[in-house]
């Protein structure tokens, strides 16, 4: 990674947060109805939801090449398109509720390939109680570009930052990780949105966060918006058949909820949750730790910008 | 154009009518929650705003090669970028509230590339205060891709569809119409944010409609709306200088509001907007007409997937 500096004229690759940084400083202060904007899983905006809700909004870009190899079946692109902010919802506690889809597709694209395409949002906008109300198609040369922004709404005492966690708090992980891009799986997942609502209706849940980009770059990230540090048992994380450990932390495309849980109140979570989520098993992984602790050294996830 | 069948495998190109069709039919139900879908120019959502208000949503992608030319600055791409979806917003007679921004850039962009671009979108931000609140930045080695989406908010009373024309009403437009490409006008237009919102607190005011693809496209979509036909005295548009009727039906991109206005009502509102407006014309074109008279015929403008 170069890092980008401000003399530079010249064009250099730059990391995601270098690049928000440069970004903000020409950007006006956001509104008082905003209270989580850039950084977060979803921007959380007050006073567009329904009495005591809060609002969810997200937006989220799937690149041919980048996100799906070329060639997927294009109900997978299409599940994959819409269930990917769905899993940022998810990560809120809340719930999606209207989407928006624009589509930079090749023009050699006919009826076969657009019913296939949104066959596939169709099925996960059924699944999910997702309302498509919008979007644009527009003619391409390039790779298939979907962008789809996704709103849902979230109880106020329901929202979780990924800023909530304390030093104390047990790490936990939903289902399984490692080997989704090469088990097929990042276009087959599922977003764990009943899961997201029912631990943010726990107390003792201080922070949710959703595993895109793989565990190792992903907790480093909620540890610094909480200005925790963290430990983690590499041998506990709960691997997906034939994954190893550096796999399960930097494969990315997850999917699965990241979790902080008050450790006083994990005994009662987790029989609840037991009987909850019989199907989907939430795994102690770690602790959050006061700054400054040494954290664990993970290999890092991906980000889109690095080269 | 050619027109797209279902017997059709092969690859051929279809109007955004026929592909709103055919996705259409893929997608689940909206919800109860859902004013108005896919049609106008923002989908209007009830229950997502503040007491007394309707949440609108609007997603606008801006291609390289097709909304701007390579070598456009960026500062202007920027903000025409963001003015594009604010236009909508003012066509619903709402304001601007929180946006999203994607952008899929060239790999070889670096901090001068970046910050021209934001500094157009915050100027924009500024200007119809607009905060952003989230996006993604992908890098791609195709031509600069963005994607937009925005919120706003607008009274109940003031919402104005694209259905709400009546026979007999009056057709008006703002400002002038025409030439907008040739002279650059698209990149530096001003969204008729004070004008939509000051029309929709009219009374007499029925429907409204951003005019994005010339008035020879959009009023057709209007009167298929509101269920009617039209007839207008092309003589009477107001036109940018050296800018013949024809380019101001067809040339689009004008960003201007098309009105229609209840005839009775038509005097109190022409004496008040000279006053409210004394620098922006709203200016009488026609009358619209009972479905099944003959409507003008009229050249089209632009369809971003007619061949």
């Amino acid at each position: 990674m170069i890092p980008l500096t401000s003399k530079s004229k010249i064009l250099k690759p730059c990391s995601e947060d270098e690049l928000l940084r440069l970004i903000s400083k020409e950007l006006p202060s956001p509104d008082e109805d905003v209270v989580t904007g850039i950084g977060d899983d979803c921007a959380v905006i007050r006073g567009f939801g329904k009495s005591g809700t809060l609002e969810l909004l997200k937006t989220d870009a799937l690149v041919e090449g980048i996100h799906f190899a070329r060639g997927t079946p294009l109900p997978l692109v299409g599940w994959k398109a819409l269930c990917r902010p769905i899993s940022d919802i998810a990560a809120m506690g809340g719930s999606p509720r209207h989407a928006m889809i624009t589509v930079a597709a090749p023009s050699t694209w006919g009826v076969t390939e657009w019913r296939g395409l949104y066959r596939g949002i169709g099925k996960a906008a059924r699944a999910f109680g997702v309302s498509i109300v919008g979007g644009e198609t527009v003619r391409s040369p390039n790779p298939l570009f979907l962008s789809v922004s996704l709103n849902g709404e979230v109880r106020k005492t329901h929202l979780r930052l990924r800023s909530g966690a304390k030093p104390g708090d047990f790490i936990c992980v939903t289902g399984k990780l490692g080997g989704s891009l090469r088990s097929g799986r990042h276009l087959r997942f599922q977003p764990r949105i009943a899961e997201g609502a029912w631990l943010a209706s726990e107390r003792g849940v201080t922070s949710m966060m959703d595993l895109s980009d793989g565990l190792g770059s992903d907790l480093p990230k909620l540890a610094k918006e909480s200005l925790c540090s963290f430990r983690i048992a590499t041998d506990s994380l709960p691997l997906h058949k034939g994954c190893s450990i550096k796999e399960a932390l930097s494969d990315g495309e997850d999917y699965e909820l990241l979790v902080t849980i008050r450790p006083q109140l994990w005994p009662g979570i987790q029989s609840r949750w037991a009987k909850a989520s019989p199907d989907v098993a939430l795994t102690p992984i770690g602790m959050m730790l006061p700054s400054g602790a040494l954290a664990t050294a993970l290999p890092k996830g991906y980000d889109h910008l690095r080269p």
